[in-house]
């Protein structure tokens, strides 16, 4: 076992990937309500999933679990920080200070988790010089210069549709390569980037989906 | 086959899910470009999945392509658009106008594919009264009897965290079973509702993951 507990060049089923936040989150409110174990059982009953997908999610990451005793909540919660990369900080630009980019610069949570926001672009000039969750909104024509200047580690893109290709490039040539994507375009970019989409269309989609496939039909129709 | 082309009873999976929204979002694309057919392989390209991947997914819902011609781009769409539940209307209310609220509300792309928001509600009295996306914000109070008198398939939580499971219990409580969640809470609720949760740290998270587990270290340290 090396780098965070897995064989190196592994890699790590994206279901467990995107069950880790919730893993985190469920941790936290036990630590901060002073229980000191839980057993998969009890992990499996409070987030909906099964005992036997815990033991096998957390085993990805090397061995936390005791046999009649379950896990210790602040170890298990250290290591799924580890594993998440929460032991380390990010700097992050936003681009586009419309209503989703005010949410995102305005949402509390990231900051204590390490991700704080360092600067802000739009082309707006009516936002411009505006001051948002504490920074201040530049003209985008700065980006390629400041990005020259600061060492940015994921880049935020909240634009319109039509301009977060351009600005994913902009971004992707300047040496920023994670990318978090709230405009509901399929980026493109190479191997080398990373990108995680977070499109609220989908998600509304995924639930009409669902309704259809519970219901029948819509509640009330 | 039956309903929507699957054998009845039979749940799709989670995978498959998650990825309707990427191909409704890239054949819409298409169409609009005036492009009339497209192959898995094209698709696979465009969307970073495998053709078997395509093919496999798409089988679920029946049998959609032909051997040498590929898919019809306007026929997928459309079978796409009606698997999502795409054919129907959904009405919503929002309760929460604050930043993400605020940004939901104003979020262009729902309406023009079937989702409307038809009430908002907030406990702030500052907020109470204004509009919001051609709403006016109600009263939180008013919520109950809103819900008693107005069939509502969608309700969207986007409080800050310590209400949102109350919120949840007067939503359920009244009628509305399918929650779209942008509160950073595992609401609790039973079987017979369905949770969409959109949660931006959960997002964030799954991104440093991804940093770490590909670039070993984040940038520039």
């Amino acid at each position: 076992m090396t780098l965070r507990g897995r064989k190196k060049g592994e890699a790590v089923p994206q279901g467990v990937v995107a069950r880790l936040p919730v893993y985190f989150r469920y941790l936290t409110d036990l630590e901060r309500d002073g229980i000191e174990r839980v057993s998969s059982a009890q992990l499996g009953e409070a987030l909906d999933f099964t005992a036997a997908q815990i033991r096998s999610d957390l085993s990805c990451f090397g061995s936390f679990g005791q046999q009649g005793y379950g896990y210790n909540v602040k170890e298990l919660l250290q290591q799924v920080q580890y594993i998440l990369g929460l032991d380390q900080t990010y700097t992050m630009i936003l681009v586009g200070a419309g209503n989703l980019g005010k949410a995102i610069a305005s949402y509390d949570s990231f900051r204590s988790k390490g991700f704080e926001i360092k600067a802000i672009f739009d082309i707006d000039p009516l936002l411009i010089g505006n001051y948002l969750g504490g920074c201040v909104i530049r003209p985008y024509e700065e980006l390629g210069s400041y990005l020259q200047e600061n060492s940015v580690d994921i880049g935020i893109i909240a634009t319109p549709k039509d301009s977060s290709q351009e600005v994913c490039d902009v971004l992707i040539a300047s040496g920023v390569n994670s990318i978090w994507n709230f405009s509901p375009v399929q980026l493109v970019v190479t191997d080398q980037v990373i990108v995680e989409h977070m499109h609220l269309t989908d998600s509304l989609l995924r639930l009409a989906f669902r309704i259809n496939e519970q219901f029948g039909t819509r509640s009330g129709v």
